[in-house]
């Protein structure tokens, strides 16, 4: 079963390595763990629905709606775990259809209700917040719009209802040999729907591409009508509407199919390790494959620091000893970069990928040490996200921070996010462990995520939630000021609104406002996302 | 210099040969030449400039506004050349920087002129059609604005005035190792900007990519105020304000700068020559290409109609001779395709894409003859239109329609279009000659490129205008039948406005209408282009 306050399935656990431990006291020193608040206590806080009663489609038992209130952001795991509860949607609508969608608008908007589309529930942006409102707030859950509607193998796409989870996807369309490719580390209980609506990228993106290059179009229900958006292969048809649907982020309204370009399943597939010396030299390998658009599906680069903790955390204290022995000979130190190289596609092309990118590697120092350790990350993928679970009970934060950049800017930044973190917790007189990998390379620049590892403190919810503000609050500046992106593929939402006008400036700010008032004119539709409340630039 | 009345420059002239001459005889009869109307008498009636002395910017001549008066559609070709003078400008700015085009929006805004934007003039959409209007109208030039301000080759991004047009970025790429590589067939003449603004797509989009894919960030000026794009390699931050300078087609404001991603120069680029037996089997091998994602830069497939046209005004008759009797022996006789293939890389890419190229197309019963007609293809690339204005000395016009859609309605379609035009000119008792080839073809679906070439009539402007006008109107009805886009290249301008509403849907259309009140809350930007005037969706 789904934890409710925690990553993932209950019967899944990672455990820590002593390696990992011993890593985690000396950089951090040893963590506090408080008792975890109990579901049944925030239950019982549970206010009485407004909606009782309102719609045969809308359940307003506490349970039921107290599932649709959290996301997986810090800010939402530390709510969960110490009992600070926070509005819960009055009703939860589980829709079965467009035609229940367009109803519950309907509804919505003569009533002023808000409406907070949910699916997956993955968002570690804050995009399922329930804002304490005078006006009852409606959760539309999308989760039963789980059907691939159509395949078409000529043109290679697939329907999808908005609400169908990744695997699902995988399942269905690997019936039938294809895949859609889209992997990313939510991709358990993530959606199609939440995808393209938040502007997700997948682990194969260089292959198959983000999410905005594998949606053809769509339906979308609006207060202000239905939007379809037609599948075409390319127009040069004014603005592109699919673009407005991508990354709307439950504003202009709730996509409830998305049709999206799927492949044949490769005959080839495999991920390789290699090792460079430093930092410079692998940024400068991994930017010269991108550039040279070698038809290669993954390439993720750990930093130094992100290498030795992965080292260590890997157990198998005497292989890795081996292995940096002759890493050492081969001029990879302790500065060494570990750089995760995946292909996925026919034979021929994979021996030709591999063939030019191991040619280019080696020119710049890279030590190949085959595909065990790739295979072992490949079977593992989305397995990350458990590791907070077992940090946490080892008393134990751990958040992301992720943008994107281009080239000339990558490094500056990727340290800078890295020095604000350590910044922000000295003035406790407490550490952070800081590390960081590109996830996905472009031939412009490149995505940096950021990972913050941080020893608990005594203090509850409120020292908790002061810490993680602080380092959200600092590391966004530091990307704005760096010219990097609000985010590359965690979306806005209520977390990153703040900095978005950054990005956008203030004309660009306005005309996304102007498209909420347009699609939502009585502002129902999941406020304070995307553009903040009561800010210059609210709809 | 440029021809006023025709295509390019006036010391570049095509010749028809002999075997083409009879084709067109034996196709559609004798066709019948027309005396030119006269520059100067059409400059002798222009009328009186309602901006005289407005602004120093501002000239006022009747030369320099006549030459703003057109782009290059065929109903631009037939005012010129049948003497049908319409509304010219009051006034043309060649501004040089953003700071003048920002001035001139103030000033239109306070007096209530109309804004039209004009950079090469090539439009084949009537994006450059001047309204009769009771408003002054202000031609707003952007060929000044034609530098190479940045080029970060880190990043690969160079940023260039708007103005910009195809030879010179090229040149400036060029003497720095870089190529642009975006080759539409109007590239003499056409500016970044105007790529830009009307989506445009190069010849060897496979390998560059669309417009969409070039443009990274820039400046558009806009009556509501400055929208700045930053360049990002990628973004989850919310929708894409890129996308809405994308197609903008002069309604939301005036791009002042555009910034691009460029490439290295490849080490290698050649273009082969391959037939197929017949369209089934041409359609399968292009499709299972593209959707290998084999690193081409180029596929152009002929129908059977275009590849005899193409052969029959080839000359060397005896050579070709020759080459048909090969290509009989090889199984490709009446219904062969000829098939254009491309490839731009480094040498081991190539000799991969090839190889893998040729094997798939040999399965699909391809005959391979090499490198020399793909060369000849290469250099005289830009050279087509050209060939405009010699059917016209002889007699005859030619026009083009062009779309895209999905894999299983791409022949379809494209016998439609073909058909609907023969059926246009049945009543007339007149024939049409209509031949297609796929110039852009992707996993999901391909464009199409319909040329239409017919014997001209006594009867003078109007007896042509009625043709062009129900040929247009009746394949973009075609078009839209079948699910078609309004355009893969060319924009949808003033001739395509009235099927936009086919692709975009009411709350799509009404979406347009409220960017443009948005951004342009007085009504100045281009009227009537990409929305009507006076339809519902109008602004």
């Amino acid at each position: 079963m789904r934890r409710w306050n925690g990553w993932g399935d209950d019967t899944i656990a990672m455990t820590l390595t002593e390696g990992a431990k011993a890593m985690l006291a000396s950089q951090l020193g040893a963590g506090h763990r408080a008792p975890d608040a109990l579901r049944d206590d925030l239950l019982s806080q549970v206010p009485a629905s407004r909606l009782q009663g309102a719609h045969p489609l809308i359940q307003t038992d506490a349970s039921t709606r107290f599932s649709m209130a959290f996301g997986e952001s810090y800010g939402d795991w530390i709510r969960k775990r110490f009992g600070a509860l926070t509005p819960v949607p009055d009703g939860v609508a589980f829709v079965e259809s467009g035609e229940h969608v367009r109803t519950l608008l309907d509804l919505a908007q003569q009533h002023d209700w808000v409406v907070i589309p949910f699916a997956g529930g993955t968002s570690v942006s804050g995009h399922l917040d329930c804002p304490l409102s005078e006006r009852p707030v409606l959760s539309i859950n999308l989760t039963r719009l789980c059907q691939l509607l159509h395949l078409d193998t000529k043109s290679q796409l697939a329907t999808l209802g908005a609400g169908t989870p990744g695997p699902q996807i995988e399942a269905l369309l690997r019936a039938q040999g294809y895949t859609l490719g889209h992997f990313p580390q939510s991709f358990e209980y993530s959606t199609v729907g939440g995808w393209v609506v938040t502007r997700s990228s997948g682990q194969q993106s260089l292959r198959y591409g983000r999410i905005e290059q594998l949606f053809a179009g769509g339906r979308m229900e609006t207060p202000a009508g239905r939007l379809d958006i037609p599948t075409l292969p390319a127009a040069s048809a004014g603005p592109d509407l699919r673009e407005l649907v991508l990354g709307s982020e439950g504003r202009f309204g709730i996509l409830t199919e998305a049709c999206v370009r799927v492949s044949p399943l490769p005959a080839h597939e495999s991920f390789h390790a290699l090792f460079l010396p430093d930092w410079d030299a692998a940024e400068a390998a991994v930017r010269e494959l991108v550039q040279r658009r070698l038809p290669l599906s993954m390439m993720r680069l750990s930093n130094p620091v992100e290498t030795r903790t992965q080292l260590a955390m890997a157990g198998h204290a005497n292989m890795i000893g081996w292995l940096e022995r002759y890493l050492a000979l081969r001029g990879c130190r302790d500065e060494k970069c570990l750089l995760m190289l995946g292909v996925s596609s026919d034979a021929p092309t994979a021996r030709h990928a591999l063939k030019q990118a191991r040619l280019t590697l080696k020119a710049h120092g890279a030590a190949y040490i085959g595909t065990a350790m790739g295979s072992k990350w490949a079977a593992h993928r989305f397995k990350g996200p458990y590791l907070r679970n077992t940090l946490w009970e080892q008393g134990y934060s751990v958040d992301t921070i992720e943008t994107a950049v281009d080239w000339p800017r990558v490094k500056p930044l990727m340290l800078a996010m890295e020095q604000t973190a350590r910044d922000v917790f000295a003035p406790y007189g407490e550490r952070v462990h800081a590390f960081s990998h590109l996830s996905h390379v472009y031939p412009q620049g490149s995505s940096i995520y950021a990972q913050f590892v941080w020893a608990n403190v005594p203090g509850g919810f409120p020292a908790h939630v002061e810490r993680w503000q602080k380092l959200k609050a600092a590391v966004a500046k530091t990307i704005a000021d760096h010219g990097g992106t609000v985010s590359h593929q965690h979306g806005v939402g209520r977390d990153h609104a703040a900095q978005l006008h950054r990005e956008k400036g203030p004309l660009g700010m306005a005309t996304l406002a102007e498209l909420c008032r347009h699609f939502d004119p009585k502002k129902i539709m999941n406020p304070g996302k995307l553009l903040q409340d009561g800010d210059p630039w609210a709809p």
